[in-house]
């Protein structure tokens, strides 16, 4: 065990280290608190590592003085001294040789492909989704001296020398010594030496960017936040949305214990449920060209055509129409979704049994979006939604529709609606997530017709085979993984 | 699946090479034959293979090119461009660096570790143990063009170019472009450019040795053997041995399902079952000191204090009262088996309920020997056994005390019994036996006393881990496994 005790005072070392400037200032920073207690060392040992082979990914994985407890790895991914736990960490849109990266008006072909490199890391049940949209370094995803609580999304966003709170985001951002507060979303390009406040949902296109700009800024109320996502230094993360996610544990073992699985419902061919998703309940209804992916827990629920539920996310006793991408980490219940609604990262969702929150087509939930209904609420088809929503009056101070909202044209002040503010052209915001939504839709085979290999992967997952990797049982070495490396065969003779 | 069928092809070519001497011989030897519908490939997809992680063995794994199905290995192994088909393949008594390697008088000092090549294979069902006497290369456990059919074992045995055939044993031999029959087993030391026949049962210590020389020979009747171990090219093995298998089959599945493990039932702390090992009714009792290997099978059975139960045997509804060794394959049914008794390779016991076999303490069961009763049968203390036995008549035929063993010095002529023949000294033969009896007992942890760790290492594999990897499950690649690495972090330290 001495190993895997001097790994994480190393990363905890490296982490204050980056983070040296937040020591002396209010609130303090220190990485051992977020640690303590937030993981038991024993629950590293609990749960075994694995990886996805498929013709369809480039395969590489490097795998050195580190513990994996439970992650995924999919793609090319190097891992030295970390400590991975419960964490996703898809290397599947890498960038390959050849393909052209894009920022603003400039073009560069990749020489090399890119490639996640995680190193002195904790992160405890985070998901890592590449594609870096980084212009200074699009061939590495690095992910460096970094420490994240449960439940941050790192997505498309190299980090280095940063803490990610609880349920916090990190979208297509390239954040550098910065402490991330719990439920934070950012999605804002580059950031460095700053701390983003807990529950602050920050959205922009910087200034410079030859197509216009626009940010939108959303700050939860912090004391009313608590009773969501919680954290006490010794005591961890708890509030609603702990619970949600404790709720479905003892289901989710279930799929750590055998090493094949089959749907447990029948899903149409097009359709792929990943081996490490759960549906629970007999009342599932799983239509064609659907996408659920591993960790993602659908209870009684229906998905219509084309319906895309990522990783992490919950969607029960709900009815999603088709179309609808229910994004990382999103929770949804007794819920009624239109056509091609999108619900961001981390919302939270929950209407009543007899009091369903009934969401019109084509909507958008911002991410870090909470709608926690205390009566039945009825969002209008192409809306923006966001903020936090308990009943119809809070849904038109929290909510546009995106027609108002793609007029909207501001000088630097900008506009004010409650706790939200709005700076630049709303018809490039409204664009941006549009187009997000049908990148998704597209590459996760929404659109898929039987015949086109263009419009989506995801029935390619259906073959997918996992390898399962544990770390040493006892002696010094407890908890720490052997040293692995792994290439496609091909990979192997081009090395040669 | 290309390259599968490719690889294949590439290694019937290579083994029909090695071979060629016996192609225009009667009976003519084409390697293809035995690979026809013995193994359908879709069998090489079905199951997973696996290596285990302690932190008491070296751990170096390369695997390149190859199919691995089922397999389970451990220690230090190289395979590449090799079909291995549920073998155990255990390294687990490589010679480490600094060790002594001796070959009668003369002492070697081990300059570095031992390593299990494998290359140009399709072993099947096979079981390859290493520690290599082989005086010529001991650093290097080499198994090169070689093709196994079901439940051959390779022990302590290097093999380059060969055809081992049904339930065929090599044992501390290495051997060098020979065909080994069905059912034959050989420790010979060394053999080159010859075919053994089906059945033969061939032990020697070779007459430059300087302690002396002995060869025991014994000839089981062809076609009685057809009723056991039976051989039809395009048909496959069949016969009652291949039918005891089977039976086990749907049992063992299992195992295989689940990633981690309980014992079924209650054993002592110092007894050891592999996580791999099938304990079935609720008629078995453990003992202490017991080690219960992988695919061993044990069915409402007693097993008393010390007694090893090693890889693909199968014990069941028997008394063995202690420290008794069951060797690689054996079966046993319906038997008593006395204190230190030793049933060799593959070796059949099969009594009736009513009319049990009934061993006394310390005999020796020859490996190969088939003891199948139509009435019951007692076999006195401190005996060997050899050769087919249906009833007391038989076992007079195909039996001796030890002590009388012991008093035999013959010339070149030698003694006859039956179809058996024994030459030189029955002293040596007997003390050969013996000592690797006791050996075997003290290295698997029957001695142990709680502080010694000099007696036995069995207890320590509880705290074993097992990874599991599995094939490319569609594409040109299909069963093909990817290039995996697999070093201790110590290992890689030292390499960089």
């Amino acid at each position: 065990m001495e190993q895997l005790e001097k790994l994480i005072e190393h990363i905890i070392k490296r982490v204050n280290l980056s983070l040296r400037e937040f020591k002396n200032k209010e609130p303090h920073f220190e990485a051992s608190l977020y640690l303590e207690n937030m993981t038991r060392i024993d629950d590293l040992l609990k749960y075994y590592a694995y990886y996805g082979i498929w013709s369809h990914h480039p395969l590489q994985f490097y795998f050195n003085d580190s513990n994996l407890g439970g992650t995924y790895f999919l793609g090319r991914c190097e891992v030295d001294h970390s400590v991975l736990y419960n964490c996703d960490v898809r290397g599947d849109e890498l960038k390959e040789k050849g393909a052209v990266f894009k920022h603003g008006d400039e073009e560069v072909i990749i020489k090399r492909p890119e490639i996640i490199r995680i190193r002195n890391c904790f992160l405890v049940k985070t998901l890592v989704h590449n594609y870096s949209h980084w212009p200074e370094e699009f061939y590495l995803y690095l992910i460096k001296n970094t420490i994240s609580a449960p439940y941050a999304n790192i997505h498309g966003s190299p980090t280095d020398g940063c803490f990610l709170g609880a349920f916090s985001t990190v979208d297509l951002t390239h954040v550098h010594d910065c402490i991330i507060g719990r439920y934070a979303y950012v999605q804002v390009g580059d950031l460095s030496h700053c701390r983003v406040e807990s529950g602050r949902v920050w959205i922009r296109v910087p200034d410079d960017n030859p197509g216009g700009y626009f940010e939108f800024n959303y700050q939860h109320d912090i004391n009313n936040l608590e009773q969501y996502v919680s954290f006490e230094p010794g005591r961890g993360v708890s509030g609603k949305f702990m619970e949600l996610v404790d709720s479905r544990k003892v289901d989710l073992q279930e799929l750590y214990e055998v090493v094949d699985r089959k749907h447990q419902v029948p899903v149409p061919e097009t359709t792929h449920v990943n081996r490490y998703a759960m549906l629970i309940g007999r009342g599932n209804q799983i239509g064609e060209n659907v996408l659920i992916s591993q960790r993602a827990f659908i209870e009684n629920a229906t998905l219509g055509k084309g319906a895309n539920a990522q990783e992490n996310c919950y969607i029960g006793f709900s009815n999603l129409k088709g179309y609808n991408v229910t994004a990382h980490g999103a929770s949804i219940s007794y819920s009624e979704l239109g056509e091609r609604t999108f619900v961001g990262f981390n919302s939270y969702l929950l209407g009543k049994p007899t009091q369903p929150l009934l969401v019109g087509e084509q909507c958008i939930i911002a991410p870090h979006t909470i709608i926690d209904l205390e009566e039945s609420v009825t969002v209008p088809p192409r809306h923006l939604v966001w903020g936090y929503i308990r009943n119809a009056r809070d849904l038109e101070e929290h909510s546009m529709s995106l027609e108002e909202l793609a007029e909207i044209e501001t000088d630097d002040e900008g506009i004010k609606m409650g706790a939200m503010e709005f700076k630049g052209s709303g018809k490039l915001f409204v664009n941006a997530f549009q187009s997000r939504i049908e990148h998704i839709l597209k590459d996760n085979g929404a659109l898929y017709d039987g015949t086109d290999s263009t419009l989506g992967h995801a029935q390619k997952g259906q073959e997918i085979s996992f390898n399962i990797m544990q770390p040493y049982r006892e002696g010094a070495e407890k908890g720490i993984y052997p040293t692995i490396y792994i290439r496609s065969s091909d990979t192997e003779k081009a090395v040669r």
